[in-house]
């Protein structure tokens, strides 16, 4: 196999992306010389705290919050997720004890449900269609007035779907529930409007935005009952304790206002390179699918499955040319398990296996979906010829 | 008042730690190169798991641990006082219910702490002497076959009392409960050796060893049985989800490695500015007194009081001269209760008020210390002239 360019190919960046060079530059005087602790009295002190204020103003912006207040900062998306679940339900179980989620959600979501499970809360995982769009009927069938908290991703960083937000919320305010939205992979991709989607609690990522990794946000909007989960010094309005990591947190910021600032050029941009590799993966490919829906789906991500073959065996061979892509979401790689994300589309586990998702980014160009695009049918024939799946004919 | 010097002197290292710069060299790498996600197949991401498991070697060696496994990264001190009470009591419960602390425990042990009361646990705060030593009697009374966790600080950070972790550590293992120490403060002050000292659980801060904010870490000594308390994507073996902070963990072990090196000839010179600070702040004054230890004390910490006057009147008086100090623990700052530490010593809360918290670092010098020195004594004058308290013959 020849490697055609010393170039690395980047198509993971829903795994890890590359923290922007504006935001390291923005992030270093908090290192070294302006590195006082916001809760100090002295000058040191209360530069950090109008920094930490000043960050908490432009992440507000970027899903336009009523106030800057109702941003929480924490270590990232799975804390987020954790203080929106389960420190809402915690907070209101004497109002009820069921948790409505979808059968598509990160395991940052997943997991403290199957938590609040054991802890005797209700939880109903919904069902979504075979594009991974939640299922609004039985959403509307579930929801009532035990209901608190109904938890659900704004787009799905795996697939790519992007949820019906407004519908949700609508549904969801019929009753007493409060509305959670996993925005890890949405947020900096597609406009997010805490206001007019009317969204009661919301994760981002830094990282997931080019800022750095270990920081995040909770949105909360005022009159949302919520307790904490980690307990301490009583940070972040008592929400998130700990030393607020400003450093982390300003770079956040500095993502948050780039995004802000160029998300509709380049979501354009990705949208038509997503297009392009989506065509150039399934159409020279026989028994190629793609996975997700067609067009309510993240800029950046293609998600494709070849019968006969595993993903796995993709990725080394696109790793050996110095193509950098995934089989599903880096979190639940240690698991052999085929993806929950993808069984719950209706998917057999075989054909699951058999996935491969390409997440775009910055750095990404034509040039690298021609390059993709031109290997791929011969990795997949040479795997075919190696599986014992391979019906006859295609061999 | 004539500010003699342009020249900011910072005594908070407590509250807040430059980034040493040869931490943040070796952290730049990570943010805009090698900025993978350790999960992932590829290369990319075998470069990111490679540096996460040299920074917990790293790491495992500033403690003596017996292996590299025994480390978790977390986002900082408070997560992981949060994951080590609450995981280990939590997981134990089936054995008992009874957790044992002292008296002048952080905020991040007190209020998880007070959260197991909450859910049905019996917490003991134990009581200290006068110096903030732990009473090693009443802990072996109140330690029995109920006793799942006891967790002590290893140094108080606000008044700088060492406890006597070996000889706890032999009564608390007399039973079978685990010894959780708090070591944010200690950690590359003092050479801490888990093995030696038999601790089952300890937390070490990043910031607080001149590494960046927002990481931490719990060691857990193998066969400790403990339960996470975030729930996701399983990283750390479980103990704690969410994609890994690498250019925080990786600045973190450069941290580590440098206090490796550098700790003993820097604790000595501290030792040395920390023993002038305290006598020029104590003899030249009439009713002034040292609070903690005078000898089994933090290199770094000078803990003082003057009667009659507020710790509060006295940081703003130092701000206004250059100098940055704390009235307590940065952490408790937004309360204007007294701090529970120095009402643990026995101290009247009109007395507690009157503390000043100075903690050294790399770059104070003697020349630091004298001028705070020659400052004090018209600084205690002049607000012991203002104070209503003051009695007729010191005015």
């Amino acid at each position: 196999m020849e490697n055609d360019s010393q170039r690395r190919i980047y198509m993971d960046y829903s795994a890890g992306k590359p923290v922007d060079p504006r935001v390291t530059d923005a992030m270093l005087p908090f290192f070294n010389s302006s590195f006082g602790n916001p809760s100090s009295v002295h000058t040191l002190g209360q530069e950090a705290k109008q920094a930490l204020q000043n960050s908490r103003e432009v992440v507000a912006k970027l899903i336009n919050s009523e106030t800057p207040e109702a941003i929480v900062f924490t270590s990232g998306a799975t804390e987020s997720n954790n203080l929106a679940i389960r420190g809402t339900a915690g907070r209101n179980k004497s109002r009820g004890n069921k948790i409505l989620t979808s059968s598509v959600e990160h395991m940052s979501v997943v997991n403290p449900c199957k938590l609040m499970i054991r802890n005797g809360f209700q939880v109903i995982f919904l069902p979504v269609d075979k594009f991974g769009v939640l299922d609004l009927e039985k959403l509307e069938a579930e929801l009532d007035d035990q209901t608190t908290i109904v938890s659900i991703v704004y787009a799905n960083p795996e697939i790519g779907t992007i949820e019906p937000i407004k519908e949700i919320s609508k549904i969801v305010h019929t009753k007493k529930a409060f509305l959670h939205v996993d925005a890890t992979a949405a947020c900096g991709q597609v406009p997010i409007d805490v206001q007019t989607e009317n969204i009661d609690l919301l994760t981002m990522s830094s990282n997931d935005i080019y800022g750095p990794k270990g920081v995040g946000a909770l949105y909360v909007k005022p009159g949302t009952t919520i307790e904490p989960v980690n307990q301490g010094g009583g940070q972040e309005r008592g929400l998130r304790s700990g030393t607020e990591n400003i450093p982390g947190i300003v770079g956040f910021a500095k993502a948050a206002e780039i995004a802000k600032n160029e998300m509709a050029n380049e979501s354009q941009r990705l949208t038509l390179l997503r297009n392009n590799l989506i065509k150039g993966l399934i159409e020279p490919i026989p028994y190629s699918y793609l996975n997700g829906h067609p067009t309510q789906r993240l800029p950046n991500n293609v998600s494709v499955r070849y019968s006969f073959i595993e993903g796995e065996s993709i990725l080394l061979s696109l790793d050996i040319m110095g193509v950098f892509a995934s089989s599903g979401s880096a979190c639940a790689a240690k698991t052999l398990q085929p993806s929950h994300v993808l069984l719950a589309l209706g998917l057999q586990p075989e054909d699951a296996h058999g996935s491969l998702m390409a997440t775009l980014g910055r750095e990404n160009t034509q040039e690298d979906v021609d390059k993709i695009t031109s290997i791929m049918p011969d990795i997949v024939k040479r795997l075919r010829d190696m599986s014992p799946l391979t019906p006859k004919e295609l061999k």
